[in-house]
């Protein structure tokens, strides 16, 4: 979870090209001694989730990832690998690679895997932050697949009752194929609302629902001033959010003999010397096994339909399904370039600066 | 989801023994035909659950299926089958059998396939309202796995935006094998609370929260007065709960070749002579194929040692894991017997009724 502040949109500034800044993003990582297999592997998911409107989990962090990757936390040349595996299933090491590097190989292992298997486990151990999970669940849909991605975090969310985090934020992702549409593709944090909402709320000087976080004594508060420095975000829904953190806990750092809850570095914060050693599962389940894949999809397409012709409240245009927003986002960047805000843009220029590169030429 | 109202305990009331109420609920199955091997299978699932202190998923609901049962619906001698199969996942049909039967066969399945395989998926079609979704995760628990289980209903939850129901309360559940300490295990639905919440403040007169229902326009309402003849049950955190909901309604309901959303039939208000094609969806993981199991218990023990030991909020007594409130209820039962409500013993004895049996035998 990464805290940032969208500034409001700034209509004098250019949209940024797709393709422009995703081979900004490679040079970077090349320049910090990526090879250029794994910066294009690592810049695609990065510039991916720009183009799907994500901000706070595309490019900005580029910025982040190379200070790791300078001070040795992150190793540019290191390769993740199958530590050990079955018919079915792989624990991978992400040998302390960037972890859109060791994310993409783990579920294109699990994809390899459910070919044969119908379904197939991998869990990692030795990662880091790896952005956006959805991005690897969508790998999974591209190939015919139902994908799921989840990864274990630094604690930021309170448990019900406790006085501070007790799990992470601990993403988790599905993507399916769509048919004729796109994939249905939710990625979700386990908290209510991610910590730069209600950090963006402090620094407007506004309350939060009473939802959201827990001040320094453990209950509901609708103040956001004291965070992040002390308080914790409330689980989604409660001890639904906190018990689907626990099984994302189990599968991605219990399982993978990764680290877990407090032992997990930040990968922002804490030493970059450093690894993080975060842990992260993907799932891929071969539709076809079971299913001729255009009989599914029929189906998607006819449950989608359903959802989209349903009445709905008064003053509402749409309903949506997962994904659909992102979808349209990425669709109209990939036309249009992307409306980076302000702070990605900022990030950016720092980026390409500490490895000599101008992001003015890809604004241009 | 039963919309059942909880009655005051009545202290005068003695507790039903464990395995008394098993039997009772066993031999009520075999008189509506059932063989003796699958009756005592399907008893274990509904008694169990009332242990747990689950009563409105439990032997309350014995009537109910005794109904399907005579009218056809149900079929007494029907036995779950593979309709496909591959090294580690299975379609199976359940013939209409009890749909206890059907879930308890199905992760068996996904059991044994995962012990060669490391994971498997076992997707089912032609089944019904399987109870406790946490019973058959705990299965897999019991043999060293990580369990999930889910299913698809009739709808009752609607979409963010919508102005009815879009999926049903899916259930989805999971189960850690917990070393020293019983399985972690979450058992939930996709709503923010189960209809039977909002129909219990409706006949006390009572407001509820904003978050729990939307009205016939689709506005949230803190009116339960509607309830069940108009509105829906709102999404767990909005669309992180209708985004799950969709992906339990893909892997039950749309691989399986079951019924989804509309066209699933009510088990308990549809026509008794129809099937209903419910859909489930049951994944087993094999941590010994990972792990070995004692030092991944280990780790499950040191994970749940921290959330008991981590600072709670003022006037909080514990934290606890999902599950522990279960298992504590469960041994006590065991021991004292199950503080059965009213609602569940009048329910018994009309099932009761109906095959000969008299449920205050089981009392005595």
């Amino acid at each position: 979870m990464a805290i940032t502040i969208d500034p409001p949109k700034n209509s004098t500034l250019r949209n940024v090209d797709f393709t422009k800044l995703r081979d900004f993003t490679a040079d970077a990582f090349i320049r910090a001694g990526l090879s250029k297999k794994d910066a294009i592997v690592a810049a695609d998911v990065l510039a991916t989730t720009d183009a799907w409107g994500v901000f706070t989990h595309g490019t900005k962090l580029v910025r982040g990832y190379l200070r790791r990757l300078r001070a040795g936390g992150l190793v540019p040349q290191a390769q993740p690998e199958i530590a050990a595996e079955g018919p079915a299933w792989a624990v991978v090491d992400g040998n302390c690679a960037l972890a859109m590097i060791t994310s993409t190989f783990a579920m294109n292992t699990a994809i390899a895997k459910a070919k044969t298997a119908g379904i197939a486990f991998v869990t990692v151990r030795n990662s880091c932050h790896f952005g956006a999970a959805g991005y690897y669940s969508w790998l999974a849909a591209q190939s015919g697949m139902v994908g799921l991605s989840m990864a274990n975090d630094i604690p930021s969310v309170a448990a019900p009752g406790s006085r501070g985090a007790i799990t992470g934020s601990n993403p988790i992702a599905y993507a399916i194929p769509g048919g004729r549409y796109p994939a249905i593709l939710l990625d979700m944090s386990v908290a209510t609302v991610a910590g730069g909402k209600v950090y963006a709320a402090r620094t407007r000087g506004e309350k939060i629902p009473p939802t959201w976080l827990v001040g320094s004594d453990g209950k509901p508060t609708t103040d956001p001033s004291g965070y992040p420095e002390s308080g914790a975000l409330q689980p989604a829904a409660g001890h639904k959010g906190y018990g689907i953190a626990l099984l994302i806990e189990s599968l991605s750092g219990l399982i993978s003999g990764a680290e877990f809850t407090w032992r997990v570095g930040s990968w922002m914060w804490d030493d970059g010397t450093k690894p993080t050693n975060h842990g992260a599962a993907f799932i891929a389940i071969d539709v076809n096994a079971m299913m001729p894949l255009n009989k599914f999809t029929q189906r998607v397409e006819t449950l989608i339909d359903e959802i989209h012709n349903s009445a709905r409240a008064d003053g509402v245009d749409r309903l949506y399904v997962p994904g659909e927003m992102e979808w349209e986002r990425l669709n109209k960047a990939m036309k249009a370039g992307i409306a980076l805000p302000l702070d990605v843009r900022d990030s950016l220029r720092e980026a390409g600066a500490m490895v000599g590169l101008d992001f003015e030429d890809v604004v241009a």
